[in-house]
């Protein structure tokens, strides 16, 4: 039987065997719940960017350039970190280039040995665990967290995940048991809970409410993203 | 309000200030369970050692030398790892020597700039949750883990400790806040929620069931273990 495993902190990437597996990076507030809405909303791709400077480089080459310091859109950038700027396909056809700190640094420590990755978030939990399922290899779930600490709403997802998939994959690893039951325990009254989350909290300084509510909404995407290259795209799941 | 938090590894440790702080090892199966064991049956002090020779070296200045490899007692050595070694006051009186990887690395990376160090075991959980109540400074749990992974026992204790001190300690560390609701909807059945760990099922292949038995009994005993210089000693709560 398959094997599905949590790391909780990409600083603890290390302990961690990433050759072969399908790795699922996971930053939920707010980088792959807005590159989920992008890619639901036709962006032809999204390139993961580590820094402002680097991303506002990319302008010039045509790409929409996304990013946000302190709450705000950077200066001389079109979009911030908001999912909600991506509906309506208001973006439909662009290439985005995206500032994404914790993201941007799970997927450099793990794209050399993965077989594939992609992005995790509840917008599209289901779709996810499909596709995983249809698949044979191992999965590492990395939970991006919060400057290198464990955090509360990716540990969450990494539960729901490993919930969804318990039945067609086996575990030995600790972080995956206890995050499955964290999750099964709360999922009735998930909002709430998360409400006591550091970075919930942080999020809720800057009025951004219902960017909270759309990151938290499950299964509005039958999509999966995926990393193809440097660029993060689209799988469709329908048909399946 | 004093602040409560919790460090899953010791390999995140980093991340966290320790200044000034009461710092909880844990360590459940089995250093800091056999510590507690050993203090509450009348040792004079326990020595934490990193390594099987230092341990042994020890031995010659009159210290009974406690040390394990691959589940066995290890050569030259008097006593194992095995709590129920110290039972019936076996070894009252003695200074013990004692190896423990990854108990004595959480000791090592946080006795400079802590205010004190105490012991994290279930059999004297209300005892030290009592002690911390009663002093004025801030708490972190740190969880000696499994070769630098998230571990479901020790995470469990952060939970129960976090759980049993919530009315005097506010929290806005994501882990603490994980762990209390890992331990509130799980206290119920932890020897069978336990037996999914990974290192429980390890510790079952050395056919050691009762040490695990052992160590997941609640508050069996009225002391606190604390590191006075280089030994770990028994401060007793009774009359308090």
């Amino acid at each position: 039987m398959r094997n599905i495993e949590v790391c909780v902190s990409p600083e603890l990437i290390h302990l961690y065997d990433t050759k072969g597996k399908n790795v699922v990076i996971v930053d939920i507030f707010r980088a792959t719940s807005t590159m989920m809405a992008a890619l639901a909303n036709g962006v032809a791709s999204i390139t993961p960017i580590m820094d402002l400077e680097s991303c506002r480089a990319m302008s010039p080459s045509g790409y929409v350039i996304a990013g946000e310091r302190n709450g705000l859109t950077a200066e001389g950038f079109e979009l911030g970190n908001s999912p909600l700027a991506y509906l309506d396909n208001a973006y439909a056809g662009k290439k985005i280039a995206m500032t994404t700190t914790n993201g941007t640094l799970a997927i450099e420590k793990t794209k050399t040995d993965a077989n594939r990755i992609l992005l995790g978030a509840f917008v599209n939990l289901k779709a996810t665990a499909r596709y995983l399922k249809d698949q044979n290899q191992d999965i590492l779930i990395l939970c991006a967290g919060w400057k290198g600490k464990f955090n509360l709403e990716d540990s969450l997802y990494a539960g729901a995940l490993v919930s969804n998939l318990h039945l067609h994959f086996q575990t030995d690893c600790d972080s995956a048991i206890a995050l499955k039951s964290l999750y099964e325990s709360n999922s009735h009254r998930l909002q709430i809970f998360l409400g006591q989350a550091s970075h919930a909290k942080r999020l809720q300084n800057h009025n951004i409410e219902a960017d909270i509510d759309f990151c938290l909404t499950q299964d509005k995407y039958d999509i999966v993203g995926l990393l193809s290259g440097e660029e993060l795209i689209a799988f469709e799941m329908s048909g399946k």
